[in-house]
């Protein structure tokens, strides 16, 4: 799917690539320093980040317990309105767990976007359970719930062990949303489909701190959910991730799994179950303390800047943003946007021209079905998924470039 | 196996204790701040920790890739005297990652030892492998070449497909000793029955950094090692860990396996395997960076700590250090001290009176084949690994213990 520009269209590409150059510094004209090249997406680390990792080392908490993991958990838990945040050590470990607080075992399918970064499917791997991927809502670019359920109506059986798929024979174990480049998913439409087939939910929301779906943040009402703060997120811990649940039970389980599941003790060392070792430093907690005191203005920024983009894509033909679905807040992780149809066939062209030139551009991942290790799993009909990953192109898209005017 | 003192010997435990608390205050009497609770590791962040971690900041490059990094991953395979070093996220994933590397698969068996960490034997159940757990050296606590030798003569078959446990059916995907509290395990010897029957070793060094076995540093003749950065090791980056490898192909395999698996290339997202977000953050680098440049001068503390420990114990009856093995330098990561065999009903009452008077103290990990998870694993005879369950105890052993007089 990743066409091949022909000889004669060569020119066309460049021409686009040069109107979205006008496009990204036309969009980021207050930004400080746009002579050097732009990346795609990085961190601002200008608050208290220096001061409070330095309080962090002379603490000597730097490992595995301290004050700062307490206080970004609680920073999260209630940024998010969870009821509760364990902090991990990134993003693929927290959808790790949350797989496994779910339900899903061993063998299982995972129904989930093909249109995902990786992590999403390798954390269905970690536990020997399969991706099953479904399509994409082509506004949302999301999981898209009336493709779920055809998917459902199409392929699985409840039995009293649960819902199988009888083409494969295997359980579905789970159902994986995820909120792309921080635009909410349709959760209302895809919680109604999971709840009919009593499917549980793990909403990836590891682009999607500070978004909003209506009156709530994403994750808020959700079982369970997970964010990564990766260095391209919004906001970084270095590495790291949290799982958030509305249940305190389950709460003190995810804790538990993914600090060794060691027994409390004064010196005893025993484990009830094979735990993992997903701690998030207190070092990183650190950092991410001080990210996310610079939320609320991150998010400011990177609204003011996907406005800009809009507004300076409307004079631009063949190209617009990919806006945030009615009713949601987007905190615009990534700024994404469609290129006409008959531009797709040169969508690398205009990611070679725009990075030849120092601009930053991406396309969207490569479909997780096309890559080698889950070419075999299952599927729906993707063609929604195919035509934006055919067309979808990311921009610079830092809070940096957001600065008011 | 945990023994609960008679009555009429509380009487001899506090007195046990009692001596035991005058040989910390003994071997520990440069310290500038015994006054406070010891406890049993504290790591020492008084070099340049603050300085490169603001420096890791400045440069915005926190996360997963960073000049940091690619120092840590230098300075570790000099010291180590390893072809290549592989940063991780912490030691649990470098011996998930290396045992992968090893070629054990689902379903085999990994010998090891039941006297280690629980991450050794979670590990090899991240990949569906079962633990086989094997008899420690009385001497050196680590796996015993005789007890592996003994134990693969009684329940091993080779094979055309490899070495096949008669009594499960499964396959012995590879033997991981462990270098316990530091000391050297003895790798000619168990390197000797490992070729005898064809099988990999993963050296599990999570607590040996700058041990050495003869004249080269513990990791620098392996195949594949794993290290520990946890806050309570020699050196800390918060949390994290390290793969050695003598071979610069299997390095490359292990940096791609840890680093998701992605192709290098400008913009286009394809992972050809199911890939690991195992990534070291550079700011935790920055930070490990300046604790090896520590790494001599905490070595010598420890040993100097020890020796200590070592001449006040020498006026003490039922109580002796665990010396390095003969022809190895342990890095003494923790003090261990083996209590006399009749004094071993009173250990957990030494232990509460320890800590009770603010002296860090505890037992070796309870044997792996003793908790939940574990309790169905293969094992031959532990009978030498039991024993030193009962009478081991650590006493505290931050390198701030063993300064200069």
């Amino acid at each position: 799917m990743i066409a091949s520009p022909k000889p004669m269209s060569h020119l066309e590409a460049t021409d686009v690539a040069r109107r979205l150059r006008w496009v990204v510094a036309e969009a980021t004209r207050t930004a400080p320093d746009r002579d050097r090249p732009m990346s795609l997406h990085e961190p601002e680390l200008d608050g208290r980040e220096t001061d409070y990792v330095a309080d962090a080392i002379a603490s000597t908490f730097v490992s595995s317990v301290g004050a700062y993991v307490d206080r970004f958990e609680g920073m999260l838990a209630e940024i998010c309105g969870a009821r509760r945040a364990v902090a991990v050590v990134n993003g693929t470990a927290a959808l790790h767990v949350a797989l496994i607080a779910s339900g899903v075992e061993t063998g299982d399918e995972v129904l989930m976007p093909a249109l995902t970064f990786a992590a999403t499917a390798a954390a269905a791997r970690y536990i020997g359970a399969f991706p099953h991927f479904v399509d994409a809502d082509p506004d949302r670019l999301s999981l898209c719930p009336r493709a779920l359920a055809a998917r459902l109506d199409a392929v699985a059986d409840r039995r009293r062990e649960g819902v199988f798929n009888r083409e494969s024979g295997r359980r579905i174990g789970a159902i994986v949303p995820m909120h792309v480049f921080g635009h909410p998913a349709d959760m209302a439409g895809l919680s109604a489909v999971a709840d009919a087939w009593g499917l549980p939910v793990v909403e990836d929301a590891a682009e999607a701190l500070g978004s909003r779906d209506g009156d709530h943040p994403v994750g808020a009402r959700a079982r369970l959910a997970t964010l990564s703060f990766n260095g391209n997120k919004i906001v970084t811990t270095g590495g790291g991730g949290a799982i958030l649940t509305d249940d305190e039970a389950l709460g003190r389980r995810l804790k538990h799994l993914t600090t060794t599941a060691k027994l409390p003790h004064r010196w005893a060392f025993v484990h009830d179950e094979v735990g993992f070792n997903y701690r998030l430093p207190n070092l990183n907690a650190a950092l991410g303390c001080a990210q996310l005191e610079r939320l609320a203005d991150f998010l400011a920024r990177k609204r003011r800047l996907a406005m800009r983009y809009e507004e300076a894509l409307s004079g631009v033909a063949g190209a617009s943003l990919v806006a945030e679905p009615p009713g949601t807040q987007s905190n615009y992780w990534l700024v994404a946007v469609m290129l006409a149809p008959e531009l797709a066939p040169h969508r690398d062209a205009i990611l070679a021209a725009l990075n030849d030139a120092g601009v930053g551009a991406r396309p969207v991942w490569t479909l997780l079905h096309r890559l080698a290790p889950y070419a075999d799993c299952p599927r729906g009909d993707l063609a929604v998924s195919e035509d934006i990953e055919a067309r979808l192109i990311n921009l610079p898209s830092s809070a940096r470039y957001g600065a008011e005017r």
